[in-house]
């Protein structure tokens, strides 16, 4: 016996190096939270602006549980940001101990924490024991005395896993938060206008304010805006009434390359240098190639997305700071060819979903609504986290449920009063009636919900939203598809066709290969056809041309596009550019001189083309169980990157006469043409048509290919 | 012209000094908030004790509006508690702004507010406008920039009328609201156990603290509570690790008539008294009587009352300090005959009902979901407050169809899996498939949804509600009555018969006229159906015996259940009185020595009993609009007494030979026996059968009637 429990005492502190306590709460709440105090932080003229939809919160009592077994007893020590108590088998210790023993054998450990400001969480640390997400919470413990006096815990309470970040220092409450910052200084100091050399975001520091009086701070993206006292967006008034001789760092983070700096007599301030404020986030991915244009494109690309990516995936820097879906499930994607950082996506997601009940859409749009469940789907496909999808499997039904609810006559998802149509902006758009863009977004979001309750085991909802799907894919073709035009129509009301519905048809795969074929031209590269002028669609027209093997034409596109900004000193890309602008028209929007956001995340998508339709890896399964290779090199000589994925990075390197490939975990297809007979010393090809090949790859393995690029 | 402008400028002014600016908020956030605070403040032993139900939170983003038309321009004062902005006609001012200008004509301010750890409040002053119950609130403005560069706002915004209170002083926020305490001295102080000479509520104030050391207090409702450092449920821990010399007010209020006090050698206490804490409520109503047991008794209840009647009607003072919504509900009822207070009933339903989703029965009990139901069709009756069942509709409906969506498959309610089906504290009562009880608390929900409904303006509901609830009542009848045992049964299960469903059937005037007559017998005074033994039941039970005119039976089982506390020493009424219990033993409940409170809110039933019953005085149309009184000496030699009306008091003298009646607002009828024809010489009574009398009463007016008791 004594025997078998040393084994049994080994075994708990063999795990005990590996444990690591962190701080836990419940799965959402801090995310909800944190965005509330992220997208409160814009301002505009010294105005605080705040967003326009409901802004949730998080559950301020919450109930932290685990069970454990020890071989010996533990000194357990307990941290809680908020008033807790602690219970052992349902008994409360006296007090709120901060060090409890937990005897040898089977106990229960509750840990219970009101929180009204900040969310509930707890930090538990003994030799075994360790608060991490195998610990469950509820806000709902439905615990009470009954009549013979004893406590009952209702099985019908839901206990979900709880959510965690990589806050391991029990001294740091969650609440204290804030991104890493690293002091900047100025490239140029001229008059008071002082540059940066670059777009950039953070703190500006004033060194040696000496004397008094005041100091404005105009911030600008462009010098323009810098120079425009009643232009600039961003403003700081500040006002020193004693004599003063000191730094200062101001509290409001701003996005910037200008700041001018205008003093009153009698005060006067050293030197300019700022804080900058980033995301501390790993950059697997990579891309290389031998045009020059397109690397810079590519590394001001990742600096933009850098930039946008924070506590959250952000829209723009400077406007709107705020966690829009849309914008966001481009960052999702941007991300998996990058950063690959499952974090940042996740709390995105749930700061997004919010709480119910559901009373509009996301960010009131609806089809930001569908973007969410759509994002689903892709952080299913790139990371097969199975975990994630049974967690937020509760929160996609009334989000769902919302959207069925709001259905017209005919079942179809037609805007309601409330209900924000968006799209894109285009001069003209029609939002009236239901629109095919919507119908398909709808369909895609219908597949989502199918493959997630299937992952969560409800198997009866699993053939609900299936049949749903079928019916909306069904109506989608029924009603929009144009045999004359052979085209999706935008809606019901006339024959006028756009490019959304189309492109996003044939990536998504809804059109078979004759009607891709005919889209091509009849849509995706007709004149005739409105054309986009936003980033933000360019992200999916692009995309559907690569989809069409449209590589070529797509990399002109890209130099053109991105290279046209580069060529106007962008520094990051921006929210919307017209080439056939000049000057200081191109930072105007939405109606105002410096409405332009200059750092936009949905400009950072050559990321996201280059590395899937380029480099040509994607998932084929979830999490890259199974996934393929499709390099195109679109008219560049060479090329070679790296590709994240859950287990490891998938390296490629493509030259005219040779590919290197080397693999990640799971199981690849390489699918390449060549017009000689390919060789690989380490593996077969086979040859699937004229010039077309395929090659099955082994994990963790390099493979070299001579082959020869076709022309 | 000139003239004109003059006259709506007078008008304006003379609406100037009226109008008194109050701190707003979203309607039910604050309470909310409030409700979350108190009770979080339950400790037991030390450790913090909170609710195990769901906690909600107030909106954190809000924006608050209102139209103004002004003859002439004026500067408006803006106070908040957390960051805010201010537009006036959608245009925002630059930086937070304290003091703006609205010029003359009409014009739209909005202020729109986050603060995630308080609830979002605004207090606006300038001459005409001011902060008040008028303006709108929303937490979803769901307001845009459009394409063309416009905001609009979006109709679909609903749009509520901000909630307030007293909150007049726009330099207290509300965050900082505290009940009001003022100075108490202990009676006696003998070795350390302090008494303050009944049971009390709030600080405990140390004087003269010296030296240093442990100080230990013992709170006891019971001198043996205090005297016991086990089993004292309430327990101070201090200590003073430096040299001090101060007083010391404890930082968290208790419960308590005993404290005993043990200090470490090193420090003493000159003296112990407290700041009691209370609710600064109107007294309109009173009681008094020729019989002095039942005066104590009345003041007894008034005290136990006012004890429980804090931010929000809780339980007990000691335990659980908790808003349950059983014990509220006889609250409210009480309150009608006391305190009239509608801000504490609103308060407490709001804070009751808590936010969507739906995810539990109130308090996790069924019972007490329906009690909320009752409350609101209660409010309506006694105070005819059109306005607020108009606002809390929108909350009745999902609380509704979360019962709705839990009806077993006969359509009945049944406890399912997390829900409580509570009834009362009894021996052996069974709480197995759809109950008699329940069944009658859910048609008379339906009732009251019916009502709103209409009030509301959704005919198509309350016709809905309506068909539900006869539906309900004619299942109740014919599953439970049983003919043979002329009762309605406990459950489904055998022909069992419980007190609860018949006494309700009785004051819900569900018995026709024979049913009551017989279940008079065959339950209410039958010995041989279980006894019931908690005074929440014994509310309702003492009511049906007095809506039978049991009235001197009542007054008997008054004087020994109540007067039997009192000649135990009773200073407020308990949780629960066991005649057969001595000494101690009293104190004890859930398996604890003493766990049970001795302050208890249901406790105080006598006042609502006395007033309804004896006086006699009971609303007939919404907000008395008409009444009655029908008094009941039930064998006292008079009785006196004014019930509060929304309209002022009613007030009633009854004597053996006279009596006299001021009436308030609304049209009352007097129902009366006598032994002799009655006379007034100011109104006509007629007789309605044998020596049965009825008189119409006007608004505001004082009649004698000169009659004979009937023996």
């Amino acid at each position: 016996m004594k025997q078998i429990f040393l084994l049994c005492c080994l075994c708990f502190l063999a795990g005990t190096a590996l444990a690591q306590a962190t701080w836990i709460w419940y799965p959402g709440d801090y995310e909800i939270w944190l965005s509330n105090r992220m997208q409160n932080r814009r301002t505009d003229r010294g105005s605080f602006f705040p967003i326009f939809w409901k802004m949730d919160s998080h559950y301020p009592l919450m109930d932290f549980h685990k069970d454990v077994v020890l071989s010996q007893a533990e000194e357990v020590h307990i941290y809680a940001e908020g008033t807790y108590n602690v219970k052992l088998d349902g008994q409360p210790f006296e007090g709120t101990p901060a060090v409890i023993t937990v005897p040898a054998g089977r106990h229960r450990i509750n840990v219970k924490v009101f929180s009204q400001g900040t969310v509930p969480a707890i930090y538990v640390k003994g030799a075994t024991i360790v608060s991490d997400s195998s610990w469950l919470s509820t806000y709902e413990d439905k615990e009470w005395i009954d009549e013979t006096g004893k406590t009952s815990d209702i099985t019908a309470t839901k206990w979900l896993h709880a959510g965690c970040w990589n806050f391991n220092d029990p001294a740091i409450l969650p609440s204290a938060f804030t991104l890493p910052t690293q002091v900047m200084a100025a490239v140029k100091n001229e008059n008071g206008l002082v540059d940066f050399g670059k777009e950039t975001f953070g703190y500006i520091h004033l060194k040696g304010i000496k004397g008094k009086g005041k100091i404005t701070l105009y911030y600008g993206e462009s010098k323009e805006e810098a120079m425009s006292d009643k232009g600039a967006v961003n403003v700081d008034w500040l006002s020193f009434e004693k004599d003063v001789n000191q730094d200062s760092t101001l509290p409001a983070s701003k996005a910037f390359r200008y700041v001018r700096m205008v003093t009153s007599p009698g005060i006067q301030v050293d030197d300019v240098s700022m804080l900058y404020e980033y995301a501390n986030v790993n950059e697997p991915g990579s891309f290389k190639c031998s045009d020059d244009e397109i690397n810079r494109i590519y590394e001001v690309a990742k600096y933009t997305f850098h930039l946008n990516t924070r506590e959250f995936f952000i829209d723009g820097i400077k406007r709107d700071r705020w966690v829009w879906s849309g914008d966001a499930y481009q960052s999702y994607l941007m991300n998996y060819y990058l950063f690959f950082d499952k974090g940042t996506v996740l709390r995105t997601m749930y700061a997004l979903r919010g709480k119910d009940p559901v009373t509009s859409h996301i960010n009131t749009i609806m089809d930001y609504t569908f973007y969410w469940f759509l994002g689903v789907y892709d952080y299913y496909m790139y990371t097969g986290d199975r975990s994630f999808i049974k967690e937020i499997y509760s929160r996609m039904q009334p989000l769902m449920d919302y959207c069925l609810s709001r259905r017209n006559k005919d079942g179809l998802m037609e805007g309601q009063v409330g209900d924000w149509v968006f799209i894109d902006w285009a001069d003209g758009l029609s939002k009236k009636g239901p629109l095919s863009f919507e119908q398909l977004l709808f369909c895609r979001s219908l597949e989502t919900m199918s493959l997630c309750a299937d992952i969560a085991g409800n198997q009866q909802d699993a053939e609900k939203y299936k049949l749903l799907a079928a019916a909306i894919k069904e109506q989608l073709f029924r009603i929009y598809w144009n045999e004359q035009k052979q085209a999706l129509v935008h809606s019901t009301i006339n024959d006028h066709v756009t490019r959304y519905a189309n492109m996003f048809a044939i990536f998504f795969d809804y059109f078979n290969a004759a009607q891709k074929e005919t889209v091509r031209h009849s849509v995706l590269l007709n004149d005739s056809i409105q054309h986009i002028t936003t980033p933000y669609m360019r992200f999916y027209e692009l995309e559907a041309l690569c989809a069409l093997h449209e590589q070529s034409y797509v990399l002109k596109e890209m130099k053109n596009y991105w290279g046209g900004m580069l060529q106007l000193g962008a520094t990051t890309f921006w929210e919307e550019f017209d080439p056939h602008k000049s000057g200081a028209a191109h930072y105007a929007m939405y109606g105002r001189e410096f409405g332009k956001s200059l750092c936009h995340a949905w400009g950072a998508s050559p990321i996201y083309l280059l590395g899937k339709y380029y480099l040509g890896v994607k998932p084929t399964a979830p999490g890259y169980a199974t996934y393929a290779v499709e390099p195109a090199l679109g008219g560049l000589q060479w090329m070679e990157g790296t590709v994240p994925t859950p287990d490891g990075n998938i390296s490629v390197h493509i030259g005219q006469k040779e590919m290197k490939i080397s693999t990640a975990g799971g199981k690849g297809t390489l699918r390449f043409s060549s017009s000689i007979k390919p060789v690989c010393k380490t593996a077969n090809i086979q040859q699937t048509k004229d010039k077309w090949y395929e090659m099955t790859m082994e994990p963790n393995t390099t493979y070299v290919i001579n082959y020869q690029s076709v022309k």
